[in-house]
Formats: C-alpha cells, structure tokens, sequence
C-alpha cells in the first residue's frame, strides 16, 4: 500500500491532460521523495517496486517515465532514494537548461520559428535565444481540440516575442513561408520515430517538401532504450462535438527521415546515413 | 443599378461561410437569371457587364465564378440570358452526376476513404457508389474553425455510410490507414496547382508519403484557364479565440506531383508526365 500522499501524485499525473512527458517524469520523481518521507527497510523496497508500476501504468510506453524508474534505485534507505530522485529533476532542469542553449544557437536574426502544439523544451529554446537578444518571429498552432497553442501564446506574450497563431490546417501553408521548424517530443523510439502532438508529422512532411530544417528538441530521457515504433500504444482521450465522437489519437509518429536533427542535452543527435 | 432581388444574391453569395466553388456558381447563375426577369435592352446589357463584375468580385480569382461569367453571354434579350443561365446550372449538375459515376468506380469494395473537409462533388461521389451497393468507410476531418466536416458527417449518416470522425492534425496518423483519398476543389489553376480546403496538401503529403492514391475530384467549370497558383488570392476570414487573433486562410496550395488525378465530369485528368 502506498501512502495517500504519494497516490495524490499518482492520480494528478493519470488526471493530466495538456502537460507531457517531461512534466510527467518530474511528477514522478516526486511521488518518489514523497515516499522517502513515510517509509523505509523493507517496506520501503517493496513500495518503491510497487511505484515504479504505477508510475509506469501512467503511459506504459513513454520513455520519460521508464527512464525515471530505471534510474531510482530500489533501496531500504530513504535518503538514498530521495537523494536519488532530486538528482533526476535536477538533471531533467539542467537538460532543458542545455538544450535552451544549444537549440538557440539554431535561432538566427529574423528567423521565422514554426512549432506545434506547446513543447516546454522548445519554449526554453526561444526563450534562450531572446535572452541572447536575438529578434525572431514564431509561427504557432491552435492545436485542437486542448488549444496548448494558446498557452504558449500567453508565454510568448510575456517574452515580447513576436507570433501568429494558426488553425492546425494551415500547419502546410505556413511551413513554407517558415526557416525553421522545432518541435518537442512526448517519446523517441530505439528505432528512431519520433512521437509528439498529432500534427507534427505532417508539419516534418511539409518542411520536407519545402526545404525548411525540421528539428525536435528532447531530453535524453525521452528516448526509449528498449521499444520500437511499433510496440508504442497511442493514447487516445475522448472528444466530442455536436453529439459527434470524434477521434483523439494525441500523437503522431514522425519518422527520422524527415528530421534534421534531435537536439538533446548532449548535443544534437543526427539520423544515421543509411535512412 | 441592378435589381434588389440581383443584389439580394450577391450579398447572399458574399456572406457565405461553408459552401464552395460550385454552390457560388450556380448561385450567380441564379442571379443572371433574376436579371433577366427584370430588364431588357440596352439596360440589360449594362447590367450584365455590372453583375458579371459583382460576382467575380465575390472570390476575384475563383474560376468557377470566372467561367460562369464569360459562359453568359452579353445579351439585349433576356430569354437568351434566362436560357444560357439555366443551362449553366443544368451543366453543373450533370457535371457532378458524372463526376459521381466515374469517381465511384475508383471506391472497391471495403476501401477506406480519406478526405478532408466538405466537398459536395466528393459527396455525389461517395453517393453513387452507396448506391452502387458498395460497403466502404470514410475517414473525415472535423475541419476546424468551421467544423464542415460535422455537415458531412450528417449527410453520411443519412446515406448510411460508415466513418470516422478526426481532428485535421490527425491526417497524418489516418492518411496511412487509408486505401483512397478523394478531395474537392476550390480552384484549380492553368498551372496545375489545385486549391482546396487549408490541410488538402498537408494530406496529400501524407498520402504521398504512405503510398495512397490521392484525387481531386472538380467539375471543369473549376479549372481556371488563365490564372497560375502564383496569382490566386488566397481568402482570409476573421478567427479569434480566448482573446487571440487566429490567422484563418481558408485553402492552401497542391501541386500536381501529390495528385493521382483530377476526376472531372470529361474524365480523369492525369498530370503532365515532366512533373
């Protein structure tokens, strides 16, 4: 039995609907300190087993989420356990950190940025680069039906960085007017796909056949050591209009053919020479 | 000065949200046709010329607004005028009727067709080979901001025809699952550049991309036969959401390399082999 207060955790990650998979490692790691907090010995073992399967029945296929159970040990001591998980959001906030500073250097004066959906890894990328000064515009997604585009709109608004909003539709139109396109990743599979917000596939193919770079930002948690893009299950959440259902699938798979590069923490990753 | 009943359908005409390049045809066929129950003489050639300007201006470079006006003739006599009209609109129909009976024969049975958006022609199509008896499924797009493809939800629902209802950023996760895609146009230009509903290119990618023969299906009344892609105003219409200003072109640009075919009411055209 885990503790009510991790369980809140627990249920506030199943709940989530708008925030991905960094955020959703990071929760993790907190319902691991929090488990530090009311437990040890063998108790302790057998409740950080028992969490590292809920946390992973959240999204049993995201790799933030088995890399993060992976990299908890399964110990008797709390200390070591809590040392453990604040070093992992540590990193996770240093990752990011990198990866504002790489993927800005991407970013050059009056460079039009097109992105979708809101991905927390490219939001510090732009803010990176306007911290650096530089000038840019951002082409941004309504993304339907949960509207993330909106949100980023909010946090570029703040930045005093310069975007259209778009429907998602227009993803095609917008793409070739666009010099760069970056996007986050909810997962990037041991075979190289990369799944995000439905939508982004079709912005890669739309780069790709407008010449414009097309690169994906992610910690190095979200690549999965073990799945293929065949094994990953899409979540589907239920929407409705008009007494229609209509389908949710949330992600899109795009394959590494169509990116110029994955930008991690350890640097930008490129797609191997025989694809 | 034209007549109100002439006036009262052009701004019927200009108001219009969700119907395409046909209904605006045969609706300023309707208006020659209000004229000629109005005028004679010299005062019905003026006002001819007058209306032929007025419905051009509804959509400045929308062939099917372009072909109807110079298939009227500048005529004194108003039966001519009334005939030639009225023969538009019987054009138009048997245009879509066979564009029915030769796009029907592309669907086989259990074929599961993609399209996006609401094209009455790609309807007719999906009719006659329901009538034809043939069991199929078709893959639709809610469409935002207009949501038409909830109106072709309602029609295929009457028609008893299976489907699937997704967000346009799903195009891509449903364009692979697809064995046909079948669009309406807008416009197509002397280029061979078709302009359809903003998202028809981004599933024409997909479908190139995941080997799905992907069809146009216009009557030749579509086919405008002076402008190129380069020249074609593409409309914008006022979105806003939670505050934000949303940009909303309604059609965005395929080139003829992604198209399989252009299914008009005179055959399938095939595009040109040097693309």
């Amino acid at each position: 039995m885990l503790p009510p207060a991790v369980v809140a955790i627990i249920r506030e990650m199943e709940a989530e609907r708008i925030r991905g998979a960094s955020w959703l490692a990071k929760k993790g790691a907190e319902a691991y300190i929090a488990l530090s907090e009311s437990m040890s010995g063998r108790e302790l073992i057998g409740a950080i087993k028992e969490l590292g399967e809920r946390i992973r029945a959240v999204n049993s296929t995201m790799a933030s989420l088995y890399n993060l159970t992976r990299y908890v040990p399964v110990t008797a001591d709390p200390s070591t356990l809590r040392a453990r998980a604040e070093e992992f959001i540590k990193l996770c906030d240093e990752a990011k950190r990198e990866i504002g500073n790489i993927g800005s250097e991407l970013i050059d004066e009056n460079e039009v940025v097109i992105t979708h959906s809101f991905s927390s890894t490219v939001l510090e990328i732009l803010k990176t680069a306007r911290d650096k000064g530089k000038e840019f515009r951002v082409v941004i997604t309504e993304s339907s039906p949960d509207c993330e585009g909106l949100a980023l709109a909010g946090e570029l608004d703040r930045l005093g960085v310069h975007f259209d909003i778009i429907t998602d539709a227009q993803l095609g139109l917008f793409a070739g007017k666009a010099t760069l396109a970056l996007v986050g990743a909810d997962n990037v599979t041991r075979d190289g796909y990369v799944f995000n917000k439905a939508g982004t596939y079709l912005l890669s193919l739309a780069c790709h056949d407008g010449g414009v770079p097309f690169y994906v930002a992610a910690e190095s948690f979200k690549l999965h050591p073990e799945l293929t893009a065949e094994e990953v299950d899409i979540v589907e959440r239920p929407y409705a209009k008009r007494g229609y259902k209509i389908r949710n699938f949330l992600f899109d798979v795009t394959p590494w053919r169509y990116i110029r590069g994955v930008i991690t923490e350890l640097g930008i990753l490129v797609p191997p020479k025989d694809l």
